[in-house]
C-alpha cells in the first residue's frame, strides 16, 4: 500500500497537468469528442485493453493483474457544463460558454494517473481493474445507462466512485450507507400567452407575468405541500423570452430541476408543479406545455461496501476525518451502477483551507483544491488493492 | 382633389407591391441599408431632390410645385422589429428573426406612391412638399432627433403623419387634440445573485426567484402607487437567464418599458421601480444594475392642425368615421417633429372586417388590411393639397 | 350677500362647538340615533318644519321664505366610521372604535349654522330651502335612496352639496362638470380552506396563504387587465382569520372596494377578481364565496348648475382658488340625488396650511381645518340666495 | 398485568364519560379553573395525596404502593383551544369559541381512570406513582416549566407520556429514539402602514398588501433559504385588520409559528423572517414590529426508556403495530420533563378505521376514536407496573 501512495505522490504533478489541460478544453455532455480520444490514448500508452465508443462516447480500459482474481471497477466522468467561466486562472477554459464547473476534469485526471500507478503494480495484482470513463453525467439520461447496456459492468464484482467536493474541507471524506444522493428530475415548461406591444397589456396575455407568478408560487410546494420531514427541492435555472424592450412576451421557456428521495414526493411534485402552472395561466386563459422528465434515481450505497470504505479510509494518507454525512440533494447517474453491482460512492473534500469564499458546484467561479485529487486517488487505489487482496481466494 | 384620389386608386396596386417587397426584406432599427437605398432610388426616378444619410440613415426628398408657397412635410418611418414572423403569407419576411410587425412597410409604400401621384400634380402645386422617410422609429433615441438636427425640418411650415392601426376598423380615423401618445421609456435590469447547483438553493442567491418576485411586485406600482387617474404602464418584455436545467442562475437580465403622460408619474416610476428591485434583492443580499433610459416624450398634437385634419377627413374617400380617441399608451418619435413645427398625427384604421382575431402591433402574427394604405394616402394627400391651397397667399 | 357672510362669520364659533360635539359622539351608519335627534331639535328650535325618520333615520327641515319661489335643497351627511380614533385632541371621540374620520361632523355643523343664518334672512327669501340631513353615507346601500323614496326631493328644483376635503389646501374649491366621483362597489370574500395544526401544512389547505396569493395577484388586474386609460382601484381593507398562533387557518374573510368610472371596467373587474380568487384556490382545491355588491353609481355633475357654482365661487369670502379637478376615485351617494334633480357637488379644501403631514379621509388621525366649514357655508349660502334671486320670476 | 387490562376494560365506560364531560366543558390555557378542581376531586375520592395549584394551575396526585420502590410519573395535559367546534355531536363543546381540538380531554380521562385502576392494585405495588395533570400545554411558556419548578418531578425516577394521535390508525403506537417533536416558536408581527380611504391607494401605505407580500415571500424561506435536508415549517395562523370595506388598513396584526429541529435553522429563520418583513415594508417605507418568541424545545426521547416501551408495547392489548416514526413537526412541553428525568413520549393511534376524512389536530372538526384511550391506558399502565417490578430491588 505504501508503494501505491508513494507512486501517486510522485505522479501528482502529472495529475495536475492533465486536469488543467482538460479544464482548458471542456466538452459538453453528449458532445465529447476529444476528451475520450485523449483518455483512450493515455490508456493505450499504458498498454491497457481499451474500448472506445462504449455507450457511444465512453471509454473502458482494463488492467489485468498477473494472476486472476476479482474484478474491481473504478468510475470517473468527464463531461463539462454550458457555463461561461469567470475564474481568472492561467488554465481558464478556452471554450466560450463551456466550463468544467463540477470537477469532472479532476475525476478524470485522478483516474488516469491512478491507472498509470496501478499499472506499475501489475505484477502484484491478482484480479482485474476496469477503468470506466463515463461521458455525459451532467445531462439526463446520462452516459451510465448506455455504458452499462454496452457491457461496461460485465464481470465486475464491485464498483467504487468518488466526487471531489468543493464545499467540504480538504482532508475530509463524506460517506453514508443507504440513500446518499437525490433523484434528479428535469422540468421543461413553455408558457404560451399572447404577445403584443409593451404599452398595451390589457390586450395581451403577458407570459412573463405568468412565469413570474409561477416561480413565486412554486415556492409554496416545498414550503407547504410536501411533508416537512421529506427533503425536496424545486429550482428553475433557465428562463428565456428574448424580445425587444417594448414588446410583451408571447411565450416564455423555462427549465428546472426537482430533487427528492422518495417516490411519493416525486409523484406529488410532478403533479403539483403542473397545478401551479395551470393556476398561473388561468387568469388570462394562457396555454402551456409541461414536461417532467425523470432523471437519475437516488444513489443508494450498499452497506458492506460502504463499511469497507469507512474502515480503510482513516488510514489513507491525506484523510484527516471520515464524516458520516446527511444525504445530498444532488443527483448522480452513478446510481445506475449501484443498481447492477455492489459498490459505494463517496465525496472527497476539495475546499482549500485558504479560500475566503467557496463557490458551489456549477458556479462560474467554481474551483477545487487540486490536492483533493491525490487523496481521492489514494483512497480509490487503496480500496482496489485491499479488495483484490481480501477476496483473492473466494 | 378628385384627381388625387383617382390617381391614388390607379396606383394602389403598386402600393401593395412595394409594401410586400419591403415586408419580405425588413431591416432592424439603425441597421437599415437597403431600405433607404430603395426609397432614394424611387424618388430619384420621380425626379425629386433627394438627400440620403439624413441623420445617418434617413432619406429626405423634395417636390417643388410649379409656383412657390408653403412647405408641407409628410413623414413615414421604415424600420422593422427583431421578431420572428409567424404569418403564413406569400410575402413573409425572408430575414430570420426580423419582421415588419408594426406596419412601417405600409407607411413607406403609402408615402412613396403618394409622392408619385403628387409629382403628377406638380403643375398645379404652389409650394413645396418634403417627404421625410425616417429610420429607426422603434428604438430609442430614434431617428427623428438626428434627422431634425440634420435639417429635415428646415423651412417646413407644417407636418402631418399617420400610423396604420390594426386594432381600429378599416374606414375609421382616430385623432385627438393635445396628448395623443405616451412618453416611452426603457428599463434595463440585471439581477446579480450567486449561482450554484440546482439542488443546493440555500447556498445560492437565486436570481430567477428574485426576478420573479420583482416582476410580481412591480404590479403594485401601477395598481397602488400611481394616482389611479393617471394612466401608466410598466411592462417587462425580455427576460434572460440561459443555463442548464440543473443550475441556479447567477444573474438574470431583463428589459422593459414604462409609459406615462406626465412627468411626475414618470419620475415616480423611475424611482419606485428601483425600490421594488432593491426590496426583491434584499433577502439574499443580491446585487443589481438598473438603468432607466428616457425615450420619446409624449406626442402632443397642435390644436389648429388637428382641427384642420378633423374638418377634411370625413370627406376623404374610404373614411367612414372620424373618431376622437383616448390617448394611446404607445410612444412615437413623431413627438420631436411636433416640438419643432406645427402639425398633427393620426391613426388610420387597418383592421380587416373579416378577421376573427386581431393580432396587436409587435405580435409575430401582426398584419394590416392593405386598403388602409389607400385611405392614409388619400388623407395625407388631401391635407397637403388643401393646406397649400388655403395658405398660398399668406 | 354681505349680510349672509357677516352672520356666518359671527356664528362660526357655534359651528366649531357643534362640530366638536358631534365629533365626540359619533354614530355608525344605519345605527344613528342621537345625531338625528340632535339635528331635528336644532331645526325645531329655529322654527323650521321638521320631518324625522325620513328613509328611517334621515332628517328633513324646511325653511319657507317670506314669498314663494323656487326650492333649493342642501344636503349634509352625518354618519361616522368604525375606526378607532388616534388623534390626541380635546374633542376626541368618546365612542370606542367609532370616529368621524371623513368630516361628516363638519358637514352637519356647517349646514345647521347655515340654516340658522338663512333663517334670519327669511324676510328677504323668495322660495323654499330644504335641509337634507342624510344618515349612512358610508355604507351601501346608503341613506340617500331611502330618503328620496320617502320624498325628500319632492318639489326640489336644484340640489347643492359639498365635501370638506382634507387633501386640498384651505381656500381652494374643487369641482368639475360631468363625472366627479367613482362608482363604489364592495367585494366580500371568504376563502374556505382546511385548517389544522400550524406544524402540519401539507395536510391542510392554508387559507391565509391563499388569501395572500389572492391579494398579491389582484394587483395585476389594475396593472395589466384594465385598459391603462381607464381609472380603476381594487382595495382589500379588511382581512380576518382570528386563530391561536399555532393553528393553520380554516378560512379567511376579506372585504374590499372596487372603484371605476365606466360600466365595462366595472363588469370586467367583477368577473376577473373572481378569476384570481379561483386561481388562488386552485392548488389546494380550496373553496370560496365571492360577493360583488354594486354600490353607489358615479357622481355626475350637471353642466348648468356646475357652471353656476363656478361663476359665483371666486367671489365667496375665503375662496382663493377655484380648481377644475380630475375625477376622484371615492364614491358618494349624492349620485342618487343628481339622478333625480339638477345640481352639483364640489369639494371644499380643508387642509390646514401648517400641517406637516395630511392624514387621508378614513385614517385614524384624520382631521380638518375647521375654517373650511365657514367657506363651505359661505358658498352653499351664496348659491342658495343667488339661485332663488335669479329664478324668482320663472 | 392481565388484571390491569381487565380492570381498565371494565372501567372503559367511565373513561368515555369523563372525556365527554371534559369535552363539553373546555377551558383555555392558563384560564383553567374547573378542570383542575374536577381532577383533584377525582383523585381525592380515590384517597390519593393531592396537591393543587402546582405551577399555579396544575394538579399532582400520588399513589403510594404497599411497599417502597421506584417512582414513576405519568403526565396528562388538560387545556383546550380557542377554536369554535364545528362537530355535530351530542357532547359538543358548550363554550363558545373554545374546544378540546387536540385530545387533551382524552389524555385526562385516560390518566384518571388509569389512576383508579392502579389504585385497586395498590397492594401489589412496590413504589410510588405520580400523576401529573398539567395545564396550559397549548400556550407557551406552557405549564410544564412552572410545575417542574414547583417540584412535580421531585423524587421521580422515570416519566412516561403519550399523545392520542388522530392521523394514525387505531391500534398503532408511534415512537422513536432521540428527537421526536420539534422546537415550537411563536412569531408576532404588526405591519404599521398608513391607512386611508379605499379609493385612494397612492396616498397610503397599504398594510394588507404588505402583509400579503410578506406571507407570499416567506414561502421562500423554507423552500430556498433553509438547507433542504433540515425540516422546517413557518406558518401564519392569525391575520387581523378589521376595517370597513372601503378603508385601506393602517395596520395588520399576524401571529404564526416556526418549527425546527436544530438551533442553526431556528436562528436562521428568526433572522430571515424579519428580513422578508423588512423587504415587504420597504417600498412604502412602512414600519413594523416583530417578535420571535422561543417556545418549547425539541422533545428528545431517552434511549433506554424508549427501548423499554418498544419492548413491551407489542404485548399490550389493542396494540397491533409498533411503528418507529419520523420526527413530528408539532411541539410539546413534555420536552422539559425529559430535560430533567429519564423518560419517553409516544403517540397512540386514534383514527377510527371507518372515517372517510381525518380532520387534523386543531381543526374545528377534530375528533378521536375513543378506543385509543383504552390502548393508551393499557400501555402506560403496563409500563408503570413493569418498570416498578423490574427495578424493585435496585
Amino acid at each position: 500500500m505504501e508503494k501505491l501512495y508513494d507512486l501517486l505522490k510522485e505522479n501528482y504533478g502529472e495529475m495536475i497537468e492533465i486536469r488543467r489541460f482538460l479544464h482548458e478544453n471542456p466538452e459538453l455532455s453528449f458532445e465529447e469528442v476529444n476528451t475520450p480520444k485523449y483518455i483512450a490514448e493515455y490508456h493505450r500508452n499504458l498498454g491497457h485493453e481499451v474500448t472506445e465508443g462504449v455507450g457511444r462516447r465512453g471509454v473502458v480500459a482494463k488492467l489485468h493483474g498477473a494472476k486472476p482474481g476479482k474484478t474491481v471497477a473504478l468510475r470517473a466522468d468527464f463531461d463539462a457544463l454550458a457555463i461561461q467561466e469567470l475564474n481568472d486562472i492561467p488554465y481558464k477554459s478556452k471554450v466560450d460558454g463551456v466550463m468544467h464547473a463540477c470537477g469532472h476534469d479532476g475525476h478524470t485526471a485522478t483516474l488516469l494517473v491512478l491507472a498509470k500507478v496501478l499499472n506499475k503494480l501489475q505484477d502484484e495484482l491478482e484480479g482485474t481493474i476496469v477503468f470506466i470513463h463515463q461521458h455525459a453525467e451532467e445531462l439526463a439520461p446520462g452516459g451510465a445507462i448506455a455504458m452499462i447496456e454496452d457491457g461496461c459492468l460485465d464481470g465486475v464484482d464491485v464498483i467504487f466512485g468518488t466526487h471531489l467536493w468543493a464545499p467540504e474541507p480538504l482532508g475530509n471524506l463524506m460517506i453514508k450507507d443507504g440513500p446518499l444522493m437525490a433523484a434528479a428530475d428535469g422540468i421543461y415548461i413553455t408558457v404560451k400567452g399572447k404577445g403584443g406591444h409593451g404599452s398595451d397589456p390589457s390586450n395581451t396575455k403577458d407570459s412573463i407575468v405568468i412565469a413570474a407568478q409561477f416561480i413565486t408560487n412554486i415556492q409554496q410546494l416545498v414550503a407547504r405541500r410536501v411533508d416537512p420531514i421529506k427533503p425536496a427541492v424545486v429550482s428553475i435555472g433557465h428562463i428565456e423570452a428574448l424580445n425587444p424592450f417594448n414588446v410583451i412576451a408571447d411565450s416564455v421557456y423555462m427549465k428546472g430541476t426537482v430533487r427528492t428521495f422518495d417516490e411519493d414526493t416525486r409523484d406529488l411534485l410532478e403533479k403539483e408543479i403542473e397545478e401551479v402552472l395551470k393556476a398561473s395561466c388561468y387568469l388570462t386563459k394562457a396555454d402551456y406545455e409541461y414536461n417532467f422528465v425523470r432523471g437519475y434515481p437516488a444513489v443508494v450505497n450498499h452497506t458492506k461496501e460502504t463499511e469497507f470504505i469507512m474502515d480503510l479510509a482513516t488510514q489513507v494518507p491525506g484523510v484527516d476525518e471520515l464524516r458520516v454525512c446527511e444525504p445530498v440533494m444532488g443527483g448522480e447517474d452513478f446510481a445506475y451502477y449501484l443498481n447492477h453491482v455492489p459498490g459505494t460512492f463517496f465525496f472527497t473534500g476539495a475546499k482549500d483551507p485558504n479560500w475566503e469564499e467557496v463557490y458551489p458546484h456549477h458556479h462560474p467561479r467554481f474551483n477545487i483544491d487540486e490536492r483533493s485529487m491525490l487523496i481521492a486517488a489514494n483512497t480509490l487505489g487503496a480500496a482496489t488493492l485491499k479488495y483484490l487482496l481480501e477476496n483473492k481466494n473466494n
